[in-house]
């Protein structure tokens, strides 16, 4: 494995007793079974799984924070589970230790419609909670590709289509409840939609990725349905050409829903995987929220800056099926990307960058891209100055593994020169380490540290993920 | 002085050693006369003044740290001074000290007009801000009453009139720079829109109150000058009626900027101190941003809920001249409420509840407010649940003062008891520790105080705010 990985870390000692005590728990919902660990040690990243050495499937808060006191008295890690799908390695169980699979807490606990607000537990999905406010008229909108736990994407930051105009978890997560390593409750906030109460320790949690306590309860943002939506495909004649269309879109102040980027590659891997028959070239997809009047408004604007750049014809998904049927495949891009070289595994990048400089960022990286044997599809929620490029690999091939290691650094180096971030919604992980160290410096990295050592001094909540624990 | 007060803090030995250095370093500006320490031992809250034992008008980055790291090396506090128009005692030297006063920083860095942001040092006030950015079609919206300086706005997580539109310094400051209690100078993030990359330490900073360091460069986000908007002034039968159009207007997701509830005797106190002629009933200002036509069918909508709760009329303000005339008296409301009792100081309430209790929670303080002898006017952010009671009171008068603390609390309690906070925008300072805790709970605390520790062991910075520093 030619991926870069923190120094290795010893597993640690797993004692018979705490199994019996958690088996005296939980019984059938503790499993050792090499199966079920295999599935608890990997993830969608490019890593090795690595297993845990148990799987307790949770159902409350309070069977969380027995776990957790129990595992705290034998010095074992404990690693947050949700739905797997992670891309950055951070279920791996890298010192051992006992995933939490918290799928099974998947309830609503409550919905708020006047409030705009929804508690629910960490595993529901995102699709499954949207389900749930079928009937409500309202809508959670963060959406990464994957159907990930909210539990999953409060803890790594996540976002997704929808962000340029709803934001991220980290605006839209009010409250959560978290046990920390020492086994005690702690409720970070209330139902008010602002507040100067204190530390802020919602946005703590929010981005912690497992590594200061486990989530088990989350209050996010709900927004209204929109009166009217309205989604178009364009092509354009070059990547340029499509990212200033939207860096336009942005300066004057649209108020669009979703923009995304798909380059040729990519909108080739989604035609054949989805069903669809896109012109595959590079290509924008917009969706417009509001009034009916509003949305009109925003599109005519929209238009009119796409064909300043060169922008083929706009064609139009007014019918909800069709809509749904072009943002399926968009959340199925990655799925899609891996069937370009069976067999494959996706090096997947996540930089974002002031949005002034993301033609120039995406210009140079696809210079870099032509420049390499990989395959390497782009897609990008550009409205924000984010996107991803798959770098499809052989992970038996070595060759491979530096070659996308070389490019994901050469991309990383570009966006962080750039002002912006290697990391924009998938989180640090394993993958991305050093990566932090680039971006923060060192001393940034040791107020991380501090704050994880104050609140986990046996390093217990999901270790090795974000940082090194020493200096 | 009968507001509760955290327990009596014993000043702490200011060496002659360290004036010296001071001295030395700063020449001019340091200062120790009484005049500047008295200036600089008080703020806009009802307590009395504590002086620090020095004030330094720094003008750097470095400059900063070199207070920090002669301060540090013999245990005196820091509290850092922007504006000095805290309302809850966040200024005073409870241990003395030296104040780092940072008004003198306030350039404006750097403007990225195609991104959206601006960095500024911490002195610059909001005016100041808006002024720097006049040429650029861009503004900044976050408009706590005061002239308050971008620093301690993103220290007490402020908001305004604006936030129900355009969120709180929470979600608007994009990046910091502090120098943290041991000298060190941390840059918490990049300029890019969104990131995963590690813990939010933006997010550490904004709301904390000068407890973890000393900000001395933010990077906030900004907004293009919508191309049409519209003001407009309605007046209520009574304040569940003004409060019940207000939530059905968040509910149904018109995008309104601004709604601001004023009582009848807050209107009463607004019209003599800024010349205006409005009925002295319960009222709402509006203010509605977009496009011609989105803002025209934004006021329609509004317009049409107002009617249905009884509101008479709809005064527009059309012309920008009129409009700055009603924004700057509703800015003007707490002055201008502290003259309806000659020699008053005003214990002010902060609190924000979730939308769906905010009817309620109004009208039962109404009730408590009517039972007073006390002069009570109110007025709030409704759109976000926020509202303000400024509690008139006599300082020389320790009836009034308990009076005062026992409205406060009452209104405080009730506010938790429907799932919201003490503090909406002011934040916690001296004068709701308490109620901090009564929010929070004691487990929830002792999480910050883990935090404050840890990047804070000697407890230099602002100490003796938000919670105390043992359990």
């Amino acid at each position: 494995m030619n991926h870069p990985a923190p120094p290795a870390l010893a597993r640690r000692p797993f004692p018979a007793e705490l199994l019996d005590q958690l088996r005296s728990a939980f019984g059938e919902r503790l499993s050792v079974s090499e199966a079920v660990r295999a599935h608890h040690g990997r993830d969608e990243s490019p890593f090795d799984p690595q297993l845990p050495d148990a799987v307790v499937f949770a159902h409350s808060t309070a069977e969380v924070q027995t776990i957790v006191k129990l595992c705290a008295r034998h010095g074992v890690p404990i690693i947050p589970y949700g739905n797997g799908s992670s891309l950055e390695g951070h279920l791996l169980a890298v010192q051992g230790g006992v995933s939490i699979d918290l799928s099974q807490m998947n309830r609503v606990l409550s919905i708020n419609a006047e409030d705009l607000t929804v508690t629910v537990e960490p595993g529901i999905s995102r699709k499954q909670l949207n389900e749930a406010l079928r009937d409500t008229g309202l809508f959670f909108p963060i959406d990464p590709g994957a159907d990930a736990s909210i539990g999953g994407m409060t803890a790594t930051r996540a976002s997704g289509t929808n962000a340029v105009r709803y934001g991220t978890m980290r605006e839209n997560v009010l409250s959560l409840t978290a046990v920390l390593a020492d086994g005690r409750v702690v409720k970070t906030g209330t139902r008010a939609r602002k507040s100067s109460a204190g530390y802020d320790l919602t946005r703590l949690f929010v981005g912690s990725e497992g590594t200061l306590g486990v989530i088990t309860e989350i209050t996010v943002r709900l927004y209204p349905q929109p009166e009217a939506v309205s989604a178009a495909v364009c092509a354009f004649p070059s990547m340029a050409d499509a990212v200033r269309t939207v860096i336009e879109t942005i300066q004057i102040g649209v108020p669009i829903a979703r923009v995304e980027f798909i380059d040729s590659l990519a909108v080739r891997a989604i035609n054949k995987h989805s069903n669809l028959t896109l012109r595959e070239k590079h290509t924008l997809f917009f969706e417009f929220h509001g009034t009916a009047a509003g949305v009109e408004e925003q599109a005519q604007l929209v238009q009119e800056l796409a064909a300043q750049h060169g922008g083929e014809g706009f064609e139009w998904a007014t019918r909800a099926e069709d809509r749904s049927r072009l943002w399926n495949a968009r959340h199925s891009a990655y799925f899609a990307m891996l069937q370009l070289k069976p067999g494959c595994r996706a090096v997947t990048t996540d930089v974002c960058v002031p949005i002034s400089r993301l033609a120039e960022c995406v210009v140079e990286t696809e210079n870099d891209l032509k420049a390499s044997p990989l395959p390497c599809p782009i897609v990008g929620h550009v409205g924000d100055g984010n996107f991803h490029v798959a770098i499809l690999i052989d992970p038996d091939k070595p060759e491979e593994i530096d070659e996308a290691e070389r490019l994901n650094h050469r991309i990383v180096q570009r966006a962080i020169a750039m002002d912006g971030t290697c990391t924009g919604e998938h989180g640090v992980g394993l993958h991305k380490m050093d990566f932090l160290v680039e971006e923060h410096g060192a001393d940034t990295i040791d107020t991380m540290r501090a704050l994880k050592r104050a609140l986990d001094p046996q390093n217990l909540m999901n270790p090795g993920k974000i940082f090194n624990w020493a200096a």
